[in-house]
This record gives C-alpha cells, structure tokens and sequence, in this order.
C-alpha cells in the first residue's frame, strides 16, 4: 500500500466519521448513523462512478472502502463525547481528505481524456458530494452551498494538479502540492473566516 | 408467472400504495402523486441497477412494474378515505414486500458475484431506498433513519439469505426462510414498540 | 448548427438562469449559485442518460453545455436586479425550454426502442427533474409537485411527438407541434391560473 492509498482510506474513513457526527447530532437512529456515516464517505465517489458508467461503483468492488467506513463510524460512536476536543484536528484530516480525492477525481477524469474543465468538476464531485448527500439526507441545505472556501478550495486544487500534469511534473510532487493548496486555501478560510459573500439583491 | 413474481409485483403495487397516500397526506397535486408513488415503488430497485451499471433500469425493460404502478396509485386514490381502515393489512403487505425485494436486491448481488456485504447492502437499499427518495421528494428526514426496526430486519433478512444460499439450501424453502425472517422482526418490533434509540450525547 | 440545436441550447441557458436566480434568492454563496444554476440546467438530461445507461453522460461530451450554462449562469449574476423585469420573457423561453427537452427525452426513449410510456416518461424527466434536483438541493418540496400544469404539459407533448412520429409526420413540423402544444397548454394554465387541485381527504 502506497501513501497515496493510505491517505485515500484515512481520507474515507475521516469523512465517514463527520458523516457519523452529523447523523448522531440529529438525533438518527444506529442505523440512520451508518447509512449516513457510510454516504458521506463514499457518496462524492460513488457519484463520480455513475456519471463516467464506472459501474459496479467503487465500494461494491473494493470492500475496503465499505470496512474502512464501519471501523471509523464505530470509532465515531465510541468515541461521540470525545471528538468535540479533537475537533481541530479531525478538521485538519478533513481538509487532507477532500485534497486526496480531489486529486483522485481529477485523475480519473484525465484517465477518461475528458476536458480539464470535466476534470476539475469530477474532483469537485468527488471531493464535495458525499457531504451535499449527507445534507440532502439529513433535509438541510447542503453546507458547502451557504458556507466558507470549501469546493472553491478544490476547484484551485484540480486546476493546480491538471496544470501539473500537463507540465509531466511527477507524479510525487504534483499529488503533494495539490493537497497542499487545498489545506493552505482552507486553512487561511478558516482563520480569517473567510468565505464567499452572497450577492446582493434589490428587493 | 411463479408465486414469487406475484409477491414481487405485489411489494410493487404496495410501495406504490405506501407512496400515493403519503403524497396525498401532503396535498401534492395528481402529478406529484403519481410520480412519488412511483418512485416509492421503483426507486430502490432503480438505484441497486444503477448501482451496478444493469441500464437501462429494470422498469424500462419490464413496463409491468409501470403498469402495476399506475394502477395501484389509481386504487389508492379511490379509495384513499377507507386506506385507514386496511392500514394494518396493508402493514403486513408492505412488510413482506420489503422481505420480497430484500430476496431480490441481495439476489442480484450474487449474481454479480460480488461479496456478502455487498449483496446485503443491495438487498437493504432495493427494499428501503424507494422509501428514502419518496421522503428526500416530500422534504422531509428519511422515515427509515429514524423510526422502528425497519432496515435492520432487511439486513438480517440477508443475511439469512446469504448463509441458506451458501448452504445450498433449495430456492424455495429460501425464499421463504427469508420473507418470514423480515416480517417476524418487524411484526416483533411492531408490537412491542421497538425502535433502535438513538445514541446519547453530552451537550 | 440547426435550429433545433439552437433551441437546445437556449433552453440549457434558460434553466441555468432559473436556476441561478432561485439560487440567489436563497442567499446562497456564489459558488452555490453555479451549482445549482449547472444542475438545473443539465440535471434532467443527466437523470434520463444514468437512466438508460449513456454514460459519460452528455455534459462530460458535449462540454458546450457547460459553457452555455456557466455563460448563462454569469449574465444571471450581472442582471440580477433586472431580470424581474423580464420575468415574463424569461418565463416563455422556460416553457420553449421544457418543450425542446420534452422531445429530446421522448426521442431518446424511441432510439433505444423503449415502449412509449417509458418514451414520454424519459421526455418528462429530461424536462422537469433538473428543476426537482434544484429544489432538492435548496431543501424544498420540489415546486413541480404542487404548483401549475408543468410536468402535465410535458406529458401531453410527449404523446403528441409519438404520435406524430408514428405517423411518419416530418421532422420538421413534429417538432413545432409539440413545441407548440407545451407552450399552449403552459400560456392557457398560466393565464387562467389552472392547476391540478390536490385530491380532497376527509381527516
């Protein structure tokens, strides 16, 4: 296993753990909590897959993403009373996360010689829909729509990676200088609280 | 037409009945009701094909679930002031309607030959799902997340289809093995009010 | 490119505007209102090619759906504070809209040899399920399931096409008439403020 693939599964198994927060949050069921946890984590993917026909999508042929995400929704459980201190850094590992499958998305769009523009959309599908059908599921405006340099931060990133990739820069370097535009664009979000204005409108 | 065609179009025209009355009690027009009901019978199974690439989706291929459809959402309109009085009835058909598409879903997963876990989530998203999407189209948390040992007897349902199919156990004793599994845990749960609580938190 | 491909595109440009203003009222972040004015604009045609299995669906293909729509969506931006102006204008290319969409899907449906209620099926989802995704997204009961003749006109137009089409009618002229029949029936209800009245219930 590569640290590309470790980074992918700790990517799976963070963003089914926010999943599983949520999901307990509203008060779901046990039940309600896996659905969700396990959506979050696989939803941007599975999405992803549909579009291109990738089918059987990605989970039903590698289970792992399906163990991944149960181990990380029971850790979510056990653990429920304790992840608010730990919240700083679980949002560092989601940060990490949605940079990982932005590049994952992109990738697969250039492995598909689809347009950079396509390209871009499928790392931000990747990245952000697990997290819009969590939303979705849980019957609230989706969060990346109202909130903070989110999907922007992987629209810059797959920009960067396909300008990368298009340069023959290796494949080392363009996978860690793409997650590290995500996490900068992110972090500076977040710190100074930036986020994009809605438009004013003239009632 | 074997019995088990007939259970199958059965769960269909109930789910269709399940719909229709809930957009009903929402006062959608004819349109919406017609298309939640529907979808209420169709969409599980709609997504497990897309799921696994098996388009176009079974109700273009097979126009019968479309027809069964219809017609069922047209008796439930007729007759939508008397439904209360056969709600119970109608409970227990749509019990073994969800034991009958849970057979179908994780059916369809061995027959891809993909592994158990895989096969029961197909059987648990075949007879659930239609109910997610009728609530997603009526703006409201899906009902399966929050109330009664609904999913969880589809699970255990395929599970028990799993280890009798493994056993080489005959079709038919199978299919049945499995229906009762479903409709004996959710009449249990019915019953006795048993719903999975959700997990307490500390605030 | 021939008229009816120029009347595609508007109609892509029209629901991408729709969809931005809903957007925006909404007070969404801008990145929101690209993505909801995108998926209003291409989510019909995407639903009915995951439907019947053409995929990369057509989007991934034929980028200039995304150029017209992202175009669309930025002229939506600019005028934001007029559009309210033209709101009756708008409203007439929204119904030239579904029109051109209703024969696309139902075309679609007869390529692939489906039976005709799955054809006008298809012409109605193509039609009406970018505005139900635009809806779901922005957490609300999709507006084609309570208000005005608007999925209904699709429906009727889709027969009409297949009935002129199985009739040998020219192409020409088919197009027009079912055009003509979706808009006509649109401008009847509107004036009249037509609407299928919920089914009545005794509580």
């Amino acid at each position: 296993m590569g640290y590309f693939e470790f980074l992918d599964y700790l990517g799976t198994g963070v963003f089914a753990i926010s999943g599983a927060l949520v999901a307990m949050r509203r008060r779901l069921d046990p039940f309600g909590v896996f659905i969700i946890g396990f959506v979050t984590a696989v939803g941007g993917g599975t999405i992803r897959d549909i579009l291109l026909g990738n089918q059987p999508v990605m989970w039903m042929q590698q289970t792992i993403y399906v163990f991944i995400s149960l181990f990380s929704i029971v850790l979510a459980i056990l653990f429920r009373n304790h992840l608010k201190y730990i919240n700083r850094s679980l949002s560092l590992f989601d940060t990490i996360g949605i940079g990982i499958f932005t590049i994952i998305g992109t990738k697969t769009g250039i492995n598909h010689h689809l347009s950079a523009i396509i390209c871009v959309a499928l790392g931000t599908i990747t990245a952000t829909f697990g997290g819009v059908v969590r939303d979705i599921l849980c019957s609230r405006v989706p969060i990346i729509f109202k909130k903070e340099i989110y999907a922007t931060a992987c629209i810059f990133g797959g920009i960067v990676f396909i300008i990368l990739y298009r340069l023959g820069v290796s494949t080392d370097f363009s996978y860690i200088f793409t997650i590290l535009t995500v996490v900068i664009i992110r972090l500076i979000a977040v710190k100074y609280k930036l986020s994009l204005p809605p438009f004013s409108q003239k009632e």
